[in-house]
């Protein structure tokens, strides 16, 4: 078969018009559907109803070491919540703070910090001219959204498929002082599902950075979301901890991650880790904020998912529901556009996103026609820093919250999108 | 019978003596008595444990509108909620935003957010080089702590039987622009006991403020904590934001309110009001901070509390347990110390706290003293910014956490020690 850009004019004309009678015919269905969400779905929340059992009114109300959860205290957390997390963390509990329901929260909350307060005596800075990020792209819209309202300047650095391209982000971090920080989803990438290599994570670890107070942002978001419970299809991520320690730089990193994906997004508990200077600093800083969070709520989490073994044995239930929607969105993917010609994707073997790249240029308008005809994705440019793709290429694909039939609806339809936006670019070419 | 400073030096020596006395065999009991903490007892933190069987693995996890708790969603809190904590509020559902189980936490993100972005195209608080905020003393500690962190000098004024000195307040506002803001914990004031009058209310509201920005943190965290359920005995507070929209003063107030002390201190919800503009702008703020607070849990307070008649009946079990805590507090005191004329004390009609003033210059003795024979106080100056009471004659009292039992033999060390620190004072003079 020939790919559209072998096509001669005329058959690209035929083309469109047969791509215009699919369309109109998804149109005329009136449907509703949403691959726009990192959301679980309604039947991944139903394994966690079980964990609403378990603190009842004739429930011991106390931790292990005596502290009535109901009450005031235990700001960084029960001890049993921070060992829980702390093998989410890879980290000692030692070194884990556990929050609230959101590390969001916790990630805005730790660039507010540095913004208003400094790190280990550094400026803060709110009082520097210039404070810039490296910001990974693809990456999550809402780590740009929180560099966004601070101003801070975001400089977008390639993704590879082992991570960032290092050699630019060793670059901007040796040059400017004023570049003071990176986004990281280091295991299955939002939206991309790529995990850092080894010598990637040693490489941030070891680079020279002109901020002393250069921090890496961590957002191990996806830690234990692999597609499949056989360890041999999973990701391996190095652990940046230990590869700041080896390279002698260990203030450098904060590490983030929680049970949204795991138990209940609403009502799930998240924490951070990080050198036990930083947490000390966290710690004291925190504590003129709050009393500190949810008790009952982390031992819910802990008596639910026990330990890195229950974590494991709850997240290969996920699998089980999630990993049919990714393969069904690769293999319509390829049905539908390998021929053409239109279109790269990425086949992640975790997370909760695939990455998409339409032909250049077309991007926004397959997102618009795709809900002009009742399938709501993820706004263009929303991957990347001020919602700018200068390519206009990519489009996150979030196949987890809708059932499995509606997200086949839901692919038809952005396939046909895509393949039309691509003809009509050509056709003005 | 003599009152201390009637006394002759010999009889103030026998005095000594007979304290010491008294004093030693308290010592030689080894006490470990609380009257620090303003925490429930355990006996308050029952009454609401059935509110953990609410929320079950088989009850709809679903909100009135449709939206599933489970999930991500919902960053002002569920509509359920909203009214809920409007009733607490005193406002209309539309200006409240429901958060996580800390008003603290909210306190000290509102002033972040003003010290970071301004409000209402004001200048960020941190880019001026003056910020001060008026604190009425005594006060609460983690108020203090919060303006504390941020650098905002603390201007303190004096607390009267309705609320604080409102010339010194008006004379604060109106004559210096780096003046820009006030504490007030209005109903039940910590620790005093203070409810202030609808003319000090109105006068907060009205005055005139040399800063376009002043913002009156209104933490009115106890609200509905009557030590009656006889609406004769209980204080009635105007609501600031009925006062400032007649004022002209819309902006001027941020209310808060929690069921930190309703329901479970460590597990409650909480909740901030505000006039339209500044709802709406602190809405698209923490837009970029969260997704939302936890869904399931407002739901249970939901169901739980109901309604404001919900909440009266439910704080009438509260009263009915700290209410004779607090008669005994002010039985010990009249009868240990009114006869030797040392100290004065306020007599709540609802909170959490007694104001005692010891005789001045005494207060940290009389907490060391308490110390040393197992009693552990709030600390002195605790009620004063920077934790410096220039009389050092102020000591919270807390009476709600320990038994009876115990607070009675706290109070009688507590009584020794007050006395036995002025008789000191005197002999030194």
């Amino acid at each position: 078969m020939t790919t559209y850009a072998q096509m001669t004019t005329e058959e690209l004309q035929s083309e469109l018009a047969s791509l215009q009678d699919a369309y109109n015919g998804f149109k005329a269905k009136g449907l509703s559907l949403n691959m726009a969400r990192g959301k679980p779905a309604s039947s991944q929340l139903d394994l966690s109803m079980p964990m609403l059992d378990i603190m009842t009114s004739t429930s011991d109300p106390h931790a292990a070491d005596g502290s009535d959860l109901r009450n005031y205290g235990v700001l960084d957390g029960l001890p049993e919540a921070k060992e829980l997390m702390a093998s989410m963390l890879e980290d000692d509990p030692a070194n884990v703070i556990v929050f609230g329901n959101s590390s969001l929260n916790i990630m805005y909350d730790t660039i507010a910090r540095l913004w208003m307060f400094g790190t280990q005596g550094s400026t803060p800075w709110c009082k520097l001219d210039s404070v810039k990020f490296i910001c990974p792209v693809p990456g999550y819209d809402r780590h740009f959204g929180v560099t966004q309202e601070f101003g801070i300047e975001m400089i977008p650095v390639p993704m590879n498929e082992d991570g960032p391209d290092m050699d630019a982000v060793e670059k901007l971090a040796a040059e400017d002082a004023a570049v003071k920080g990176i986004w990281c989803v280091p295991k299955y990438s939002n939206p991309g599902g790529v995990t850092y290599s080894d010598e990637v994570v040693r490489r941030l670890a070891s680079m020279k950075t002109a901020a002393e107070d250069f921090r890496i942002m961590w957002d191990n978001a996806y830690t234990v979301h692999h597609l499949s419970a056989d360890p041999a299809q999973q990701d391996q991520l190095l652990d940046i901890a230990k590869a700041c320690a080896e390279a002698g730089t260990t203030e450098r990193y904060y590490k983030f991650a929680s049970t949204s994906k795991v138990t209940l997004p609403g009502a799930g508990i998240a924490a951070m880790a990080a050198s036990p200077a930083n947490i000390a600093e966290v710690k004291k800083r925190m504590g003129v904020q709050t009393i500190g969070h949810d008790k009952i709520n982390q031992m819910r989490h802990v008596l639910f998912l026990k330990d890195a073994q229950g974590i494991a044995e709850h997240m290969a239930k996920h699998a089980a529901i999630i990993a049919p929607k990714f393969e069904l969105v690769l293999s319509k993917l390829e049905s539908g556009l390998a021929e053409c010609g239109v279109g790269t994707w990425t086949k992640p073997r975790g997370g909760y996103f695939v990455s998409f790249d339409a032909a250049e240029g077309t991007a926004k308008r397959v997102v618009a026609l795709a809900k002009e005809a009742g399938v709501t994705m993820t706004g263009a440019g929303a991957t990347w820093p001020y919602k700018n793709d200068p390519q206009d290429s990519n489009i996150r694909i979030a196949p987890t919250l809708p059932p499995l039939e509606e997200l086949d609806q839901a692919l038809d339809v952005f396939v046909v999108c895509v393949k039309l936006a691509a003809v009509e670019k050509l056709l003005a070419a």
